[in-house]
């Protein structure tokens, strides 16, 4: 496993794929940095005009619902029946699941068009499993973990997407697997929006990556280990936000495979 | 007074208020960073469909209006009623007041619901106080400092909010203080959106402290002092930028109430 | 020539051109920042009701299409017409040209209200001359050069603006002269926006110099050297994007006149 994840870094340095962003505001500039250090070229476009053609053009989709409203929703609801029309792999970010009704009511549309990838932090993915009536507990970050993870089950029984929750430990479930990943470091959660680079990550990597599983297992502890090797040279949130790009870019096999800290259950 | 403007800084520190932002496209990101580097947790969202749950959400709210267009006024309009409604402090920052009817227009109609904090330069918060027929020469931002304060001391009559100048010396009036920091330092003004951050910061502040004078107090100082800080490590203002909040997010009190220069008038 | 380029420098820094911008939302921060670094002032605006006011306070219009929707697009409409209308010099970034049916419709209208200095990388070029029917091969980057001059002359014919077209080597063509820029760094292509960047500074230029083709030619070169200077301290795209705005403020006469690699044709 350990040296697939490093070859499927490769292939998407080789293959630079296209990866098209439905996203928000706020990691615009940061996300399409990320996916260009990690050998990916983004797009950004949201027109309902070009939407449709953009999703053709690209290896992926990623949709993330962060500062939302109707014209953004349109675009992104013509953008993921399109992906799913053409069989293009896409990821949804729920960013705010569970916060509004609207944001709710949005993320059930959106996923009518089957996700490839869910990836979100353990009160997102709770919030999205009961739409169907799952049974979880109240959302309490700290005691999280076990809940989200009943809850990814069930959220992949009736979406079929691979699920994936960040966290201190990612935890990624597919029908079969369920892979952790121990990498990354608290300081992260300083950064705007690491989140939301992961997800652009998994668009990377599912655009080129024939095994969905393994390729958000491959952006994200690519973005974890990045952030760890960016932590040590780091003098705080501003620096790291920084220095991770620099990471991405220069990532080598040697440190990469010394740095992975995975277990397969 | 400094050992109080030290102990608002624990206080966000420790209780991590919510900050909901309708701000402008330039500085989302960078905003999102400080207030997050600052220890508080940043909300960007706009949708009409969800702003009053946000604004209930939340500790506080931040009014921003350097890229307005209708949508987004709506929005603001929107959310500072509700803000009022509910008694939820908000911050005003009136970017390019003056500059446009349009602008002067808008800020009119926000100005209706009571803002907590005005925070702008010398020439917005000249602009805002001539609305009413404050007399007031014409904006000069060199000597502009004797006339804002007259200004400034119109629109808080007008408004009861705190009102903040920034500039060279940041100015903070209320109906019974005048306090003057002096911190900062002027490469900090060939970084973009260094005032739209101290506005966000001011929202954090007031989110979580009772006397919301001293909370913008320390707000302005936080940030001053960490430019300060920051420019002796900095190369130019791309580095100056990065190094601010990895300040904001170690500052100690030692080194805090070292650099701290305020007069009380 | 080179003397001539470095004046210019100095005088967008003496003169501060106030710039408008309406671009996309990737990189309105990082070209804020350009601009300031480099001397400039930055608006950012594209409120129908206030576009026109902006076009008429300001120095320079740069239009970027990267991330356009409709009332995007009819601010860019209202902002070119009335540049054209008070004869102020516009900047237009074709972002994605020919990639999608849309944005040709838009670049196509856009252009009837003739930008000063159209900038964009081969690809780009060569597809906006082919609206009105230019003999043009296929785009492929890597040959593109030579075919991109071919199209660039026969736009300038159709336009009579000034062409910028942007890549390992920048070349400027006017209807007298052709200038080879061979400043700039690979690593450039990693950072988002960098192309956008470079339409920002050119705003900034023709706000304030006469002779459009030298305050095209200065921003690129100043652009390109500054990424040069940069990139020797830089560890990946990350230091290099935040190393460039300090490469901008800091640059010097003789080591700009040292780095300086141009040939005219």
């Amino acid at each position: 496993m350990e040296k697939m994840l490093w070859k499927h870094i490769e292939t998407v340095r080789r293959q630079s794929p296209l990866v098209h962003n439905i996203t928000n505001y706020v990691v615009m500039n940061s996300t399409a940095n990320a996916l260009l250090a990690a050998g990916a070229s983004p797009i950004m476009s949201h027109a309902h005009a070009e939407v449709k053609q953009m999703v053709a053009l690209s290896h992926a989709l990623v949709i993330n619902i962060g500062t939302l409203d109707e014209y953004w929703v349109d675009a992104m609801l013509l953008a993921a029946e399109t992906a799913q029309q053409l069989g293009k792999p896409w990821v949804l970010d729920p960013v705010g699941a569970g916060a509004t009704s609207y944001r709710d009511e949005v993320l059930q549309r959106l996923m009518a068009f089957k996700p490839t990838v869910i990836r979100g932090n353990a009160s997102e993915i709770m919030a999205l499993a009961k739409f169907n009536g799952a049974k979880t507990k109240g959302v309490d970050s700290t005691a999280a973990s076990l809940d989200a993870v009943t809850a990814a089950i069930s959220l992949l029984e009736q979406q079929g997407a691979v699920i994936c929750i960040s966290g201190a430990t990612d935890i990624i479930v597919d029908q079969e697997f369920g892979i952790h990943i121990h990498n990354g470091h608290p300081l992260m959660t300083k950064v705007t929006g690491l989140g939301c680079t992961a997800s652009a990550l998994i668009g990377a990597f599912i655009g080129v990556v024939e095994n969905k599983t393994e390729a958000t297992s491959a952006a994200m502890s690519l973005l974890g280990i990045a952030g760890e090797l960016a932590q040590k040279e780091a003098d705080g949130p501003g620096s790291l936000q920084v220095k991770i790009l620099d990471q991405l870019y220069n990532m080598q096999e040697e440190i990469f495979l010394q740095q992975l800290n995975i277990s397969l259950l």
